[in-house]
């Protein structure tokens, strides 16, 4: 009668049609396709069009949807200039969480709330967050902020931003992957908050800044930052078997290492480990890789019978920084591929909304009576 | 094994000691004490501090967190400043949810999220959410911000920012005793979003955020709103009867009549429609006060025996409105006041916190593959 469903863990709220997850067998779909075949032959746009749609957009659909999103990447003038003033060394997600709300204050179409509109404005918003946060970067390293272009790829177009120069082919590729195999992951902590935020028919701004300041925590969108800094703190390939097996002999845990959900190989951490080797076979190994083969070998050497393996997090740390992003703005990075799965997840969920409002058990004290100031202890 | 809990409704997913609900009995405490003795004896920053602590202040401890509240009202100039610029017209919780993320822009602890920041946090938010709401009211007003006061109470202090002149005393106790009746509720969907973001363990600022972004919909902090809107349409109140009884004869919704969870009498409204009265009687009663009178004789003798009764909405939109609050503001001054609320139940979650990711039942397609896009219908 009061038991207690902690963190909702097994509990039931909705139905969706979008991502399926079966965590002991190590598999991820989007609309029933494995998440290989995503990263495979897919690109970030496809996938977002896809998540928002519940469906494979024809040619001509998809070109109308990246067409849109190439002609949407601009942001208001006014806001640049407000991120190139936010503070010195402001938090890269309280920026983008601010930065976002901002937007919404730009958009005329900002309160509306019917499903064409909350469509119209996922597009704004996942062709904006890409230019938000790679001003948030630039600006936040002094550096004058770099105006989108439209002849680029979303992927593209984000490292270009970002770093001032376009990126090779390659480079592009492996960063469209990264965002394919992060766009949704189910009802995650993140997701979760959109939909409650939405489920008071709140408009497509506020759902997504709840979600940025959800993925913000060190419990979800931080991990693979702690996976540099513990590439950081190994320091070079030679050290990292001793400082894995001292980790492991003391239990300690080791960031980027088991999955809430998955007890068997992440296939996000599979995919991206591959591409991973293969720029590095071609471009040659970073210490960062090196010191993350050898970490790899030792953990599914002594604990991968237990189902503990590398996940995700673990390997996107490393591309990202080949990639030339700054560890601080891995989390942001998530947030650039997860916005699609938040604006689809919250235009599902509206369809059949249903005000969220669970309960707690009360354990204070009963039958109290306020005391006058004077008269108590 | 795949029923679903629809909005999590009867779902317990954690304890709380601050806030009991009795919807059957029309009962509702914090700490144990009904909210009758808390409206008639207490003040909101006592039941601020009572929500934050779990307890009654001594007197010291009191005089102690009052001070602290009156010493944080001021906003950093540069967030006066961009309230002050924000676009005509933008809508009062876009801009509140704007204005509370750029705030922790400002503040060196925002990262901080160790009980002792949470609570020092929650204070500054506290006191500067009054401060926001009515420089974003007068902003919008085309009117110059009023800077905030140090020796007037938080309600005086709120009414003189928001009109540019006292508030008589007895307009600052009405407005401090509806502060007291809206700053706690269990686990409404604002509070439940701010607990969702804080289960990351993110920070306090993207906590409030999230909460502002939900309590922004029409679902949750609209119906005051609505109300008024309801009562503008029934013009005079020589009007009132026929247009309820027109609405009930066709079975419509009437808006601040009936709860989700009060099936009797909201404890609230009671509260609140017994000081109106007090004030109206001494002041004239002003036309919407009239109008709500024969609104609430309608309804309770019509449809009071199903236990459908005005709530807290019904009342507190008159109350607000004869304070000189205007309409569209009645969703920020509820945030103003259920901040503490949110703060607290924060606070509480996170001394036991657990990781909020409840699931979705899939019900898409599986089995699936990538098709070439040259190869799709």
């Amino acid at each position: 009668m009061t038991e207690i469903a902690k963190g909702l863990e097994g509990v039931l709220f909705t139905e969706s049609k979008l991502t399926f997850i079966n965590g002991t067998e190590g598999i991820l779909t989007h609309l029933g396709i494995p998440i290989q075949e995503w990263a495979e032959n897919s690109t970030f746009e496809e996938l977002s069009y896809a998540l928002l749609h519940a469906k494979l957009p024809s040619a001509a659909e998809l070109a109308k949807f990246d067409a849109e999103l190439r002609a949407n990447r601009e942001l208001p003038a006014k806001l640049v200039e407000e991120i190139a003033s936010f503070p010195a060394n402001v938090h890269p997600m309280q920026a983008l969480r601010t930065a976002a709300s901002y937007l919404g204050l730009f958009d005329p179409q900002a309160e509306e709330t019917s499903e064409g509109a909350r469509y119209a404005i996922s597009i704004r918003m996942i062709a904006q967050f890409s230019t938000m946060i790679a001003a948030i970067a630039r600006a936040r390293r002094g550096e004058a902020i770099v105006a989108p272009r439209a002849d680029l790829t979303h992927a593209a177009n984000f490292l270009y931003m970002l770093r001032g120069e376009e990126p090779t082919p390659e480079q592009a590729r492996l960063f469209d992957i990264a965002l394919v195999l992060h766009a949704d992951h189910g009802m995650n902590a993140s997701t979760f908050t959109a939909i409650a935020t939405s489920s008071t028919l709140s408009d497509m701004y506020s759902c997504m800044v709840s979600a940025i300041g959800a993925l913000k925590g060190p419990l979800h969108g931080g991990a693979n930052e702690a996976v540099m800094d513990m590439l950081d703190e190994v320091g070079t390939p030679d050290k990292a078997a001793e400082y894995i097996n001292g980790k492991l002999d003391r239990k300690e845990k080791i960031m980027g290492v088991g999955h809430r959900v998955y007890k068997n190989f992440d296939p996000r951490s599979r995919v991206l480990r591959d591409y991973a080797e293969h720029v590095a076979n071609q471009q040659g190994k970073s210490n960062y890789y090196q010191i993350l083969e050898t970490i790899e070998k030792t953990v599914i050497d002594r604990i991968g019978s237990k189902g503990i393996y590398p996940n995700v997090d673990f390997y996107s740390g490393t591309v990202y920084s080949d990639l030339g992003i700054p560890k601080e703005f891995f989390t942001p990075i998530f947030a650039l591929a997860r916005i699609s799965g938040w604006c689809a997840s919250v235009i599902e969920y509206t369809r059949d909304n249903r005000l969220l409002r669970p309960d707690a058990v009360y354990t204070g004290a009963t039958d109290q009576h306020y005391v006058d100031l004077k008269d108590r202890q």
